[in-house]
């Protein structure tokens, strides 16, 4: 399909839309629309959706295509690489850095200045702060770190200054705080002693980590960098071991 | 007062309104209102109130009158029966069967594929999953199911494939996992050995289940059913009594 | 800058006005904007900003400047202070009475009748709910009352009728039930032993009550109330002491 832009959206004069991109009704773009002389450009990469009642501000970057649900805000100077997808009634608070084939579902909020590797995963109602001692002066806020491959739950909080490293997984309600090591799970009660590689779905026999059964949806291009990944995951767990021994 | 659409309302030509229907500024219905050439209806029955900034998606159905708050998304091939009320900012996935007098207060979230009885209420931020072993394939989704009279309190979360007997009842922030027997409470901790029968306000000496109070508020036609439902969850109380013995 | 008002705005005629106020795209001032034959004023203060995607009904009051995120929704007869703010995605049920230098994060929901004092911090997810045994007749309907200074962090549930006096404070998560004590906090396990005073962040060496640290951010003429409020909170503690022993 050809560039579609809805006749009620509203764009500001610094939006830059690749090809193939539909805008639907009821959004703006390159928000705020008035009151900054010079703002910042907005650039939507090619194929993206925006739907209806999103709004994005001035300043972001999305060259590698954005997919939003609806009522999705992003505010300005954050960027993502390829195929970023936001689910309904997310909010990216701004200044943050998120990599490429990262997936938010919906009611996600993305505190402001967080870094987000690739292949990540962030599920409902997952919340990602940054205040260490609410409330504190944004000076100090402690924005978090997740690197490549990690999971989060329904419902998680990242509390401020914590980092996940490769393929850490938090179940659904964990509070997530400190340095999580890779491939660990966090659950419920924030103990992380577990490798997420022991977690399977009983019925199916599915397991852990997900790379292991979803590489077939990734271009071939990047397949080799997701094979990399799991098996970085995967020999965590022998680190797992000794450290619990 | 009669069927009123306002003047900033998109209506897709597959819709079908019922009388003394109000559509308020700001919404889409029958949406995606492009890129699909036969859209499937969606039909809105009489009396129903859609809020402003409302979504309905393609193929819904609510024969029997459909009352949102502002900012509900509603995706495709959900069905509702009588008096399907709600609240601002839910989101219901799509694929949904939704039995008679449903109340969702707001932040609702339904994942794909619920199947939810009559006479059921969730509060705010009560979320429906479906993914058993997170991020899995589509066609792996275990949903969950909600039969009548279920009462799901704030910011609980049904996890996939859960099922909810009649009459059972998840306290705030209850984490709700497996099969919940008929009249059963989900404490914060995912037990259920307490029946609802057993739960009741000090200050009022009001008690559950909720049919006890509220039977009048439902028109006389539908009274004996929630009469006789009422009877059930009560006697499902000798049985637990029984099993935790 | 002068008052400007988006050309997609909906305001009802009984909308007033102050000065440099700006209401972006798509909003709704003096919801509903029919049916009512004689809407109650809805008043918004000088130097308000309602951005975009917000509803506000009929009957409300912010002579002290109000300023919104995104998607808001405030119902109607609700009462603010000097400079309101409410992020993205919240939701004030109505009827509810809330001081001055009140700020709320974003998909905060306040139940009907909610009393909030002057200076509270409500943070992202926070519910304020009001139904003692859900679901019960609204008129048993028991909202809760949050004195000045309270700070309630992200993702914590204030229970029917929970009263926190001056200070207090709730860890992410918790569930606040009860009368909780000036100055003390409420933790994860719902415990209120400590004194908000003992809180402090590690690397910055910054502590509680946070007027210690934020007096400046506030106007001359209001910088007294907050000193005495602050030296409430702490004189608080020694209460605490003793009833700890």
């Amino acid at each position: 399909m050809p560039t579609f832009i809805a006749d009620t959206a509203k764009l500001g004069p610094n939006v830059e839309l690749g090809e193939n991109v539909t805008i639907e009704d009821f959004c703006i773009l390159g928000a705020p629309l008035r009151g900054i002389t010079k703002p910042a450009p907005l650039k939507i990469g090619d194929g993206s959706m925006i739907r209806s009642h999103s709004v994005i501000y001035q300043g972001c970057e999305f060259p590698g295509g954005i997919q939003t649900g609806h009522h999705v805000v992003i505010r300005e100077n954050t960027r993502a690489g390829k195929r970023f997808r936001i689910g309904s009634f997310s909010d990216v608070e701004g200044h943050c850095e998120i990599g490429d084939y990262v997936t938010c579902h919906g009611y996600v909020h993305i505190g402001s200045g967080s870094k987000i590797g690739n292949f990540v995963f962030l599920y409902s109602l997952v919340t990602l702060t940054n205040d260490p001692l609410p409330p504190s002066h944004r000076t100090l806020a402690r924005p978090v770190v997740l690197e490549d491959g990690v999971v989060v739950c329904v419902q998680a909080t990242v509390m401020p200054g914590a980092v996940m490293r490769k393929g850490s997984y938090a179940v659904a309600g964990a509070k997530i705080a400190g340095e999580i090591p890779a491939g660990r799970v966090v659950d419920a009660e924030g103990g992380h002693e577990l490798h997420v590689k022991a977690i399977f779905d009983m019925p199916t026999m599915a397991r852990l980590p997900w790379m292991r059964n979803h590489i077939e949806k990734y271009p071939e291009d990047d397949r080799p960098h997701l094979q990399q990944l799991l098996e970085e995951i995967l020999a965590s767990a022998s680190t797992t071991a000794q450290s619990s021994v």
